[in-house]
């Protein structure tokens, strides 16, 4: 059997020893959480559902939000993970982007600080802003392209004059190009099935990352059959707050949160059965 | 004497009283700086510079990059200016942009955690996603609209079929529509001056962060008579690399950091002079 050495390898194999396309969002919120410390908080998701799941993804809003205490957490849940679900993608949901030689310490941040495999991040400053989170073949960056929220019309839908089509496709096919070493994957909200489905039409092969179902209302079967590359891979199907505040007691929701992402894992499992099943008769 | 309440007054007025368009860049770089500690480093830059700039600008990148301890230096380093130069605009280049959910965890670390009086927004999510950070009309959002390096080509100078106008231009109306409270500006590069004038001309009255004087290679003079208002201010003015890293040696920084800061300091104000004598004709 080979070693993974990219992310996007790492993100095939543990898709298909877990049976998964879940990725749980660690986003740590005072108001939601059941227990005060986020350290415990974090270490009971993740040992309740790290046999279910082919990537965590904390967001980093909600560590900056608590401080250097905060990003303390954040280190300390992405040691625990390294260490008891080495083979889990683990992305840095930042959306960073910023001047070439500013990217290239947020590049530092990410990958030598925080340890991620892959960071999100924003493309409105164009390729060469980044640039600097792919230049490690091992780890690499997912870029922003259709968000789940209503405001990602604003911009995201602009139609270009010189080809008539959406900024977010102009986006996608600048991953494309940025893609020489394998490692760039595309960020699209689950809010919006056909946005999806043209985007992996137009990339059959490029990774994606799919936010929004849950809470924020996307369809996990849809998504799921919308997202999957040929092989019923190549797709990380983000939930957060359904997940990990599906109980707010703090004696139950491990279970709660167990029992969410078991759901989710075989909604998604069945609905790309499916779709093989009746792609193949 | 009115008190200054928000950092858009706050801006014209320590303008007026320092009569300086510039902002100083802190962005300490392990490979540039004179000195190891980056506590003592901005101290230093702060102490020699104070009463010639009209703010200060951390760019997040540079201490994220420090981890932990890098943050902790960025705290310490907003805790001296502060104290000694209490008047001087404080922003967070941070170019932040997420869903809503997850920015006003985003703007409450800005601002409660950092103490920021604006921070720098990236617009891509849309007019949902910075709404977040103009909710305070004391503090405010600074958006990305045309960024200084050759990459910010590839979408911002797109042009929109609707309007026939491009990305960046959008954005700026998009701005305009949520400065609902006077708290929002716009950021532009200093290495597009034709650019800069047109969003000048589009947008009169919004405060504008203009990045790329001295290493990125924008003219002073035509930078500063491009983007200040019909009062001769309204524009912060950034410089870091050829501010900071104006010496590399240990003794001769504060000195060099000064004497670089003043000639800018200098060039903008005699600028915006002979402007201000050239329409009186």
């Amino acid at each position: 059997m080979s070693r993974a050495t990219t992310w996007v390898e790492k993100l095939d194999s543990i898709s298909r020893t877990s049976n998964s396309l879940l990725c749980i969002g660690l986003d740590p919120d005072p108001k939601k959480m059941p227990v005060r410390d986020v350290r415990e908080f974090n270490r009971t998701i993740v040992d309740a559902t790290r046999d279910l799941v082919c990537a965590y993804k904390p967001n980093l809003a909600f560590y900056e939000a608590a401080g250097l205490d905060g990003l303390a957490a954040l280190q300390d849940t992405i040691r625990h993970i390294r260490k008891i679900a080495p083979d889990v993608v683990l992305v840095g949901d930042a959306k960073r982007g910023d001047i070439p030689n500013s990217a290239r310490a947020y590049a530092a941040a990410m990958f030598d600080v925080w340890d991620f495999d892959a960071v999100t991040v924003s493309p409105y400053l164009g390729g060469d802003s980044l640039e600097p989170f792919l230049e490690r073949p091992e780890r690499g960056a997912i870029v922003l392209c259709k968000n789940s929220n209503p405001g990602s019309a604003d911009l995201q839908d602009l139609e270009i004059a010189s080809s008539g089509r959406t900024l977010f496709e102009h986006v996608g096919d600048m991953v494309e190009r940025l893609n020489t070493r394998g490692n760039a994957g595309m960020f699209v909200g689950a809010t919006y099935p056909d946005q999806l489905r043209t985007m992996r039409r137009q990339h059959p092969l490029l990774p994606l990352l799919v936010a929004g179902v849950g809470a924020q209302g996307g369809d996990p079967a849809e998504v799921a059959q919308a997202g999957a590359n040929q092989d019923g891979r190549g797709v990380m199907i983000n939930a957060s707050r359904s997940v990990i505040y599906a109980s707010n007691d703090a004696k139950e929701y491990a279970d709660a949160a167990r029992s969410a992402a078991e759901r989710l894992r075989v909604a998604f499992a069945s609905a790309v059965a499916t779709r093989a099943n009746s792609s193949q008769r």
